[in-house]
């Protein structure tokens, strides 16, 4: 099982993609600490503690992991992924223990996953005068790829949040609850359709707090004629969901039908700008035009969008500066939003994946200005 | 309101001791992240998050906070404390605007906290050739001992934890249900006494599962003649509160009296044996000594307790190797404990104070073994 579990993971390849950027960044080593990169590469989601539990990859293709003897549970994914682990006990000197194992020489110029608490590069630097870089700058191009496997995990969790909307529209109990409440029928949903709580978010923002864009849902009791804002998703056997709609309590108010119209056009717009070749600025750029052309550019007021994937906020960023050329592969978040303080806000939001020829909406779930 | 706040509050004289210290250690400043050294220094608790948001601090007692524009609402009580917070907006390169605003040159040597990610001393070194120290040399000693104010927020958070026991004990439906339904119950009652349920923790473990020590609460139901290990506690005010108790469910076996017995005089003789200048590991020999004696020595297989306060795990550790001589206003665990695998298991934590001529115990809930 354990050999034909290697030979099918995908955590070879992508570990000689790094072993490969490392040469080409003249760099000696990577080394990683538990966190989606270390998922990333290891298919392993140990939890992240103070001792010293870490993945080394040198530029001569060296692997080593190492973690406390207590830890092996967490670690069978890695040892089923090929990687040499060593165990170490209260006592040794962990640090020391890879930094030997990798084989790396007096000075040393390491990249570091950007999520790495500082005790650990401390440590090292106590037995090697490190050059410290960004392992992002190996990562981030690497993770921003998703495999065909990736992504059908992705549209797997797309879909789940639809289905986690529809439960929600159709079992909720609205009028006299507050957003608080309505908010743990919401996570309820999320777990029942496979999210992973701990990871997992929610917001339900009702009439104008729906114009502060991270509310956190409180004591305003839902009413008619209210606008409501939901957004919520979470990661889903590893792979993050991430969607959002708006809908009306009652009767719809007319501004709230000439804004929704407004926001869906730029969602769309967006939608079908996706190709590949194109940056991510210039998809900020179009749901942006979308909004101002309305009148209402003011009130859009954050980013269009964010990457997603073992992360549900990862690059690229689809904001002015992020040039990032889009790829085959790539998915991100299109969520243009209209925020009037005091009044109404509205956000709807999909997971977006590039493919060869266009873009691919993840979400399928409805839209429109639903009048409950 | 906050002028007569900053004069009342404690971070101004422990910044005082953080100059002080630096100016010792010959560290030209200090760098924290969101973490429990920043609330320690400021009152401030914000969500650690990818943007910069940090505390400076020089050896010449330069002191200043920078952060995001949007995130003032959580820096308010930064302002109260008398420091000078720099905002900045994206585009801006903060790591860059905290360096100059301290006045550090070249070639600075920088303590740093333990828990700050990788991403920002990688942004800090584009900007300056950093020597880099551990900030935990500096702030450990200070954070170890508690202030008068501290142990009284320690010791209403014990007593809550008391509270918490006393209601799960009289109002909770053991029989029948299962360790996770018992569990929730117990969370209930945490949060109900001021538990932050955010960074609370429950364990209910029941029978033979209470020979695992971070037993996860599952499907196994309680019955008549089971012991039940319950741990639980939790930041309250900021400070946590931490305690084990195990009691039996119908008649206590003769196994699990003998068992409960010899805990118990070793939790009793850990307690008696605290006093201002013996050592940390001296008072775990103490308590493994009783147990050793009974001829339960293998079966008592964690240290004998961790440091408590803005954390809940923090130094001096009480285990082998841990030499820091106690010194009045220290705070930690008392927590011995006999796992029997297959069979059952018995721990009896309290959270114990040093005094200028003993040890304090902080939780008065009944020790006994309880037969429910």
């Amino acid at each position: 099982m354990s050999e034909q579990r290697t030979s099918d993971s995908p955590f070879q390849a992508r570990i000689a993609n790094v072993v490969e950027a490392l040469a080409d960044a003249d760099a000696d080593a990577m080394i990683l600490t538990p966190s989606t990169d270390f998922a990333y590469l290891t298919g392993a989601e140990p939890a992240l503690r103070e001792r010293l539990l870490a993945l080394g990859i040198t530029a001569t293709g060296t692997v080593q992991a190492i973690a406390p003897g207590f830890e092996t549970d967490a670690m069978v994914p890695v040892t089923e992924a090929g990687i040499e682990l060593i165990t170490w006990s209260d006592g040794e000197d962990a640090a020391k223990l890879l930094l030997d194992g990798l084989g790396l020489g007096a000075k040393p110029r390491i990249a570091v996953g950007a999520g790495t608490p500082m005790r650990f590069p401390l440590e090292f630097m106590r037995h090697r005068d490190i050059s410290w870089t960004a392992g992002d700058d190996i990562l981030v191009p690497l993770r921003m790829r998703k495999s065909p496997e990736e992504l059908a995990l992705l549209k797997a969790a797309a879909l789940a949040d639809d289905e986690t909307y529809r439960r929600f529209l159709t079992s909720t109990e609205f009028r006299g609850r507050t957003e608080f409440e309505v908010q743990q029928d919401l996570r309820t949903h999320l777990e029942a359709t496979g999210h992973d709580l701990a990871g997992s978010f929610s917001i339900v923002a009702a009439g104008a707090n729906a114009a502060m864009p991270h509310h956190h849902s409180g004591d305003t009791v839902l009413e008619d004629g209210m606008g409501v804002l939901t957004d919520f998703g979470g990661p889903r056997d590893g792979y993050c969901s991430d969607m959002t709609r708006t809908w009306s309590l009652g009767p719809a108010s007319a501004r709230l039908k000439e804004i929704h119209a407004i926001v869906l056009e730029a969602n769309r717009a967006g939608l079908a700008a996706v190709r590949p070749g194109v940056t991510a600025s210039s998809i900020d750029a179009i749901v942006r035009g979308v909004i101002e052309s309305a009148g209402f550019g003011e009130y859009f007021i954050h980013r269009t969008g964010h990457g997603i994937g073992l992360d549900v906020h990862e690059p690229p960023y689809l904001v002015a500066g992020d040039e990032t050329v889009l790829e085959e592969g790539m998915a991100f978040s299109i969520e243009p939003g209209i925020y009037i303080e005091g009044e109404l806000g509205v956000r709807i939001e999909d997971i977006v994946a590039v493919t060869s020829n266009g873009g691919e909406c993840l979400n399928e779930a409805d839209r429109s200005l639903l009048e409950l």
